[in-house]
């Protein structure tokens, strides 16, 4: 079965790319052959890419092939331009700002609740994990964060980054890899939720972070997956109201 | 206080925009104009891009910045080039193929329990909202996938896509507009764990699909929600069977 799935699979491949390549522009070759090169681990993540003259040189292809093919992964945030030092293999490769086009939605209070829906589905389980298996340390950055959102809505103060630090340090109690791009994209209402909604909710979402903050203090799973959910249910509510206003 | 909200998050954006402005070549303002003009509507999904000619004299730039910017863009699959057609206003702007850079993991074994991880905490609550709410309609389309599976697996085809299909089909049993981009990036590994895991995973999928159809058909949600983490418990104890073995 392996065997066969594995030459047919090579099969698809091959067909896919010949098709591929002939569509292709040279600094899309280009651009496919630095991926693949970063792939192999023959670039390696955060160090510097080799000068625009060597590429050019190794691959046999003119400058400003090799500056059209740069161009574009930097878009992608493949490569990055450090400003003074050069054209680096980014630390995250591929991973983007708004990678599902976010930004496109035109309706954002729908969209809102479509990102707390799936906030549902996932921090309860993170903030159970959180209360199960953080270490000090982990407990410790939670708190820290949740202080921050305290004094910044204390003081009057933007807690947008505060309150995303939040929920961001609850998500890196585990070591899974799909979490931070995960967690970057479903955060991403949040400003927008602060927002349109208005002081009550604001004080409602400290003193739910604070039950979950508790519950995760006190290795209470149970009561963490709780309150995650209390919070982020009352989230939702708010963004229905408004719609429900409109 | 969404007065001050809405203040001090516009001078963050002046600010932001004024940097930003002073760092952008002239075919990245170009973009940014073309992303700002999809945004509010001027320029609709779907359509046809007014062509290089009409920007240039429209933007007051050279048609080599036009053609530059366009390119950018294409990238971010925010435009896409129709072959014979022109350059179109992509339907789903800025949802890329590999939007979390999963093919530059170099731990395919690690990355696969990640994705599953992540699946657990979506899809059986996708498997439980469609049990309450598919429509006879979308439970004929869960039924066909399956199917499908099934037949794929008997004749020794590749099922890597009717298997998406199944999990996308029960996906869409709701509105939500985040899960078609998510579902594409955590059913991204199952190319990946049908080729690693053996015969005898295959056979015990289309078991455990089998179980998730029966409750969905049976409007069984608690059924449906366990059916389903049953499902992804097995493939994620394969893949972890796998790394113990290496």
């Amino acid at each position: 079965m392996d065997d066969f799935v594995d030459k047919t699979i090579a099969e698809q491949n091959l067909r896919m790319s010949l098709r591929a390549l002939n569509s292709m522009s040279k600094s899309e070759l280009v651009a496919q052959e630095i991926i693949g090169r970063i792939q192999s681990g023959d670039f390696k993540k955060d160090t510097c890419l080799p000068s625009e003259k060597e590429l050019s040189e190794d691959l046999g292809v003119g400058r400003s092939t090799v500056r059209e093919a740069v161009k574009q992964l930097v878009v992608q945030n493949i490569l990055e331009i450090r400003r003074g030092k050069g054209t680096f293999i980014s630390s995250t490769p591929g991973m983007i700002a708004d990678p599902f086009g976010l930004r496109f939605h035109s309706d954002k209070l729908r969209l809102g609740v479509d990102l707390c829906e799936i906030r549902l589905m996932i921090e309860p389980v993170l903030a159970r994990n959180a209360a199960l298996n953080a270490t000090s340390e982990q407990v410790q950055m939670i708190r820290k964060a949740q202080s921050e959102v305290a004094e910044d809505v204390k003081e009057n103060r933007h807690h947008e980054q505060s309150d995303i630090k939040f929920h961001s340090a609850i998500a890196r109690c585990t070591q899974n890899s799909i979490l931070p791009p995960l967690m970057r994209v479903i955060t991403s209402g949040i400003p927008y939720l602060i927002k349109i909604t208005d002081r009550a909710l604001t004080a409602q979402a400290v003193e739910t972070h604070q039950m979950v903050l508790d519950a995760i203090e006190a290795h209470d799973p149970k009561r963490a997956f709780e309150a995650m959910t209390l919070h982020l249910e009352q989230n939702k509510s708010a963004l229905e109201q408004k719609i429900s206003e409109r």
